[in-house]
């Protein structure tokens, strides 16, 4: 992309979920997507948050990506000060991330958050589905898409090759 | 009690939470335990819970108890905003109140909850678990305390007594 | 909205599904944006839903919204034959719709889905998101959005306007 | 058994899935049924899936064995392009194999899978299964069948042997 | 079909089961599958299922369908006494047929059931299910199970004229 | 039996509970063995429920059988007050009784509690586990509970009458 | 106690399970109750569960404890074959013991199982129970277990006065 | 505080959950509220249980805290006996601790447990909202409750420095 300024908002509740909200900004690199990556607690830190969601559209923002764990609550409320779409990745937790699953994704109506799979692979889902959010304004990026699903059904063949075997 | 200021707020995400809210509202009122009640979103309505929640102690209130239902965020959002207690009520949901109950009680460190039962059971004894703690600076509630608590063991006896048979 | 040809579709793996899916077209409906809507299934018509998710594109769709219930992979399916962004539904099944929250939310890295709640809440999400995502490439309905926003807090102090009182 | 062309398809949906899925091509080897394995992705390779399933019994393939883990569609999908038999085997995830439980058992009527237990325990029993109904048309397989019941009876008495004691 | 006598034996646990149970029976019908249906239980009646399960081969019984719920134990009672394939129904319980569907997918290696879905969807695919592994041996079943699948996708067509608008 | 004191003490957390636990009652009366229906709460008559599991004994009760719903923790509560064996019933609850039947039978290592099913078949269950208990003691209950196990495999051979048919 | 024969049969599915049986073992030692162990499974060996289930009380058995995991039938099985009290451990399992213990408690009316604890609590557990019916009838272990609720307590007191400290 | 007597309990059922409840005191000591620490178990030692929360106010404790696992009665059984606000948290188990939780959180109406999460998290936030409940009769915790809340969100920041990057 051309796009210099971040147009993906990667926020975490944490520090420590780094590692796992990695993979979202791996995807977007691969993408060329320039980024911002950031920590920010609904809960330790709501003035923060509030103020990151509201002013993320002036800056340039044009979708959020927001993870958290437990009783999840970062996605939704940066969705309640955004109109942006906001994706929200569950983190994993002592209950297996399925009370972060169960936070994000049972957002009551007229505050939608996009929830995507409990941890590693939903943060690499979150990069994509930015990235497909992203190509309908940015159509340049509509190709890479396609290029990337063509890769995808590849590596499966190319797995295939190696497991294949009759007996 | 003496004071006529509201000491609790009951704030709930709907006001089709009212009948089930309502239960912590008349338990309060047989304590005699001033209180107010309204109606505040954490994600459609995120300012004017933030306010709240911020304001709720200069205005002499002294517990909070917030009800919710789905991905529940009242709570953790309100006690993101103040430090006193805040007691969670896990509305009923298409999911039986489970999602409910995890959005509420697995607040991560930082930002408790005290989180009741999912319900009725658990708005009325979020009406309870307030006068049990606002009764620590205003002892005259023990009193009422120690009645109510010797009145559930006397009705048990009662409803024993028209139960009790032997073969 | 000017453009008259639809930009969202909507789609269903069965036709007891529309009073549900409804609630996504309503929305729809309110911001102005054209959509079809259809019925498909992953499983019963595996080959319709693939032309479908690979001629959607082309026709001019730019957002696919699938609700589907149980085994749940009407989303998961069209995601795989496009790389429009896919919102799916989870609809309520003997099981609560947790299985169908679970079959939709999971998917494994390389293919995302945009999961929203269980049941009505989730269609009108997903309607909502939908039209989020859409703004990004079509501005003008962020005015709509922030409209709405700001109705959706309106409507919250109205609720509390009727709701409130001091004991 | 005479026939030398594989009679059961093993196919999971990531080649990382191949140490779990071989229980099944173990149980298979035992019984001399001749086999294919092959990986083969709902989502990642839907079109190479769908052919792969319409396929299968063209080429003599008579049950079909599909492993998949999470939002687990796979099964699903070629049972979506296939009147043959699908067995599913829901594969091991951060939910414990919950998700893939219900992605795959929970089929809306019409289109059929069947399912068995999560992880190593539910692949050797599709391979079991397999042969199960394959001895139906292959008669000569139902003696192994019952030797095979035999041995199960007889191991258990053996263990019984080693553990067996009065205090 | 030809044959004449029951190749599908339906059974229950309890003649309260019946209502769902006959979904199976009419698809066989529809098939032209000749079936037995009957009542047995693994815990009230275990002899009565144990003789059953070890006879039905004998008497010309090639696929055994059993539907239970709670402790669902007897799909796989009847797979511990049998080498034919043993379908198993869950059916709906206090707990929504989720212990049911535990109790049918969870068997341990050895001793395989093919779980179908909970309730109604399920007894419909276990029927279908039957009539799917009864086509290896009995070809002349391949043609209807075609046609049926020709029909499912015929009657999303049907379904998706009546629905299909653009707005 | 030619005892007349009461051998069993049926014991519930709420007069609600009645209806349900009148089952285990029905049960004990059909083999004619004397028992006591009593109300007590673990919380709200916690003296009134250690003073009944204390004295259970001495006034000749030989099984206890209790039932509660939600946070179930009057049988946990009674085997902590008793040797005798105390059987839990999990009775309904918001949550279907899954917190009910957690709560009861997860007790930890030293005081077991012996858990039933939830609800109806539950209650029916414990009145049934306390004649087999009781028939240690008691030989004559013996043959009553063969005589017993004779009619549930004689009732199902009637109910197999009325269902059984071929195609 | 005097009498040398086993009175109590702990039975597992799979000497795997062994270790953890021990528990129940062990238990049963330490009250000087004679017992046997054994493996059997009621799904790999159903007819040696089922002869030694109804031979079980002719041998002298006066409970039976089966420790089983996932599909667990074992317990409902041998109850199903035996007026003797069952006593039923759920074993941990790929699902953490849920289904084990809803396979094993959800027992519907007719044929009750006494179950306890998920895993080693669960083991110790079970000793523990058998004991208690047992001391129905053999009045001296009474006195056991009444020194060993005594040890219980005291065992806390001793853990509380290595722990307990005031800031 | 100038109080040097213990105003908090902190309470666990068994020794071995000392390192998690260690976090409840850690909070306390930085808070200088002054606590006792000890164990006690609702089965285990009933008496010394029921005497100490019934004392637990007469020897100026004004807040319990009360953790335990699995059927997880301690928080319950000790507010049974005593009007002071009683905290429970809910520690790991086999099951993850959802046991744990919903013995603690489903109390009936009229005997409220505040409750916190699972585990680690919980523990702390069972000290923090002790202090919070503490500081409305002991209004100097105020303060320190304010330069905490402060101090979380300056701790997020100082994360989100060490995070913060723009791609």
């Amino acid at each position: 992309m051309k796009i210099k300024k971040p147009l993906v908002a990667i926020v975490m509740g944490s520090a420590s979920d780094l590692p796992i909200m990695e993979e979202a900004a791996r995807v977007l690199s691969n993408f060329k997507v320039p980024y911002e990556i950031t920590v920010s607690s609904a809960h330790r830190s709501p003035q923060r948050t509030a103020d990151y969601a509201q002013n993320a559209s002036t800056r340039g923002i044009e979708v959020i990506i927001a993870g958290a764990g437990g009783a999840a609550h970062l996605a939704g409320v940066m969705a309640a000060h955004t109109i942006l779409p906001v994706i929200g990745v569950p983190l994993e937790s002592p209950l297996m991330g399925l009370d972060s699953l169960l936070s994000i994704a049972q957002m009551s109506a007229g505050v939608p958050v996009a929830t995507v799979a409990i941890g590693n692979a939903g943060a690499r889902n979150a990069g994509l589905l930015a990235v497909q959010i992203l190509s309908g304004k940015h159509g340049e990026l509509k190709k890479s898409l396609l290029n990337y699903k063509a890769s995808l059904a590849k590596k499966v063949e190319e797995q295939a090759k190696k497991v294949e075997r009759k007996s």
